[in-house]
């Protein structure tokens, strides 16, 4: 349910289309108005980053395809904001992946968990672990922001994060599980504490991280090994920063960004 | 009323704090959800200026106090956000300055003039302007985001602004009044049509604002004057671009911001 119709020519026309949907999702019950600020701060380091999958974000993009392809159990932890605003592209890529969903939120109620598993139900989003799961805590979270499924992120060796809190996500790591993070601040903790940083918006990281599983799917596992091995966070983070600075840099130049 | 207790021991504590407290606004209708999403895109910005009063900021608050003390008709105008965040600071300033205090909001309605103006009262700001106060127009600006007090912001020499729009930023500098915004994006249009930016936090802006309308309080009016001509707002600019700029490449190096 859109609000106005934004004409498609528009130059922030994608930019808008995202929190009418995420509105939307705060109508249904499925965002909380603390997601709806986090998504403003997301817009501004998008902006900065000029609105596009840049080639930091698709190196990260294609590691984490290889790891939810050599993984034995991966999972898609999935809050409010990434269901409101990705339901269809996350749908997308359970199929091409087969990995778990795990509805999984920071500002929890049972309600809210309820409330977006169906939401990822009507957008057809298989395998998605039901609210009623035999529940586990994270160790050193403190409740209720770190209960899990047991069948879920709690037996996971891979998880994927989308715009996620820091000390939940340092959490996971220290967990033992390899956790790769969507997230458009590269300095955040969760970007920091992340070993793939997709410096990304959500909706684009997650359609192209399905591309690369499609792509990667009949690769050997020495292939994802390998893809693995070699990828390097800290340089994905230092070239995400780089092209914040050139953005920046010719932005004062001209006074506007 | 907040959800739940944050944990003291977060690192990012104040600015989920801040975060409740516009959340909290949002609940009582003081605050609406376009201003949740402008709060986050400050949020990023404020994160990248390292959370603090830098030096061109603390310039332009003490011009801001000098101009509250010298002019005949000085207005603190407050929106949904200003009030959520700020409203004990806004008691405070009012109360040093003498400044008379209208609300004015873009997403205009009868009903959330009269819950800002309520709430205001309720955290004891005095000289507030009625919500039946005798209107005018802004000129150039459509119903109903011109409306304005005619014993307030019409009869201002000068405003102080806090998380405004641009086009109404402009609309008043363009009906002669000296206008000075409050606003964490020093790119923003606000902040390129202000007379003077304050590319600070709006609570620790008033705050600083207050301290410096006390040390000058007994000034004469030469010095008050010589604070006012010697202002230079596009060099006040120039450093904040430089500081986000330096603090951004600084974070580059050491990976953290």
């Amino acid at each position: 349910m859109v609000d106005f119709e934004i004409p498609k020519s528009h130059p922030r026309y994608m930019s808008l289309i995202m929190r009418e949907k995420l509105v939307e999702g705060f109508r249904k019950g499925i965002v909380v108005p603390q997601g709806l600020i986090a998504h403003g701060r997301g817009e501004a380091f998008d902006y900065i980053l000029g609105e596009k999958s840049h080639t930091f974000a698709l190196r990260a993009e294609e590691a984490v395809a290889a790891y939810l392809l050599a993984s034995k159990h991966p999972v898609i932890s999935v809050n409010g904001n990434y269901a409101a605003l990705a339901a269809e592209e996350i749908r997308e890529l359970q199929r091409v992946s087969g990995a778990i969903v795990e509805v999984n939120i920071f500002y929890r109620t049972e309600e809210r968990v309820r409330k977006i598993y169906e939401h990822l139900l009507d957008h057809g989003v298989e395998r998605v672990l039901p609210p009623d799961c035999d529940k586990v805590r994270v160790p050193g979270l403190e409740s209720p922001r770190g209960i899990v499924c047991k069948d879920g992120i709690a037996r996971a060796d891979f998880v994927l994060l989308a715009i996620e809190d820091g000390d939940r996500t340092e959490a996971l790591a220290g967990w033992g599980k390899r956790v790769a993070a969507i997230d458009l601040n590269p300095f955040s903790r969760t970007a920091q504490k992340a070993h793939i940083t997709v410096v990304d918006e959500a909706v684009r990281a997650t359609v192209n991280i399905s591309k690369f599983v499609e792509e990667l799917r009949g690769a050997s596992i020495e292939r994802l090994r390998s893809i693995i091995s070699s990828y390097d966070n800290q340089r994905i983070l230092k070239d995400a920063f780089r092209t914040m600075l050139e953005n920046l840099s010719r932005a004062s130049n001209q006074g506007i960004l």
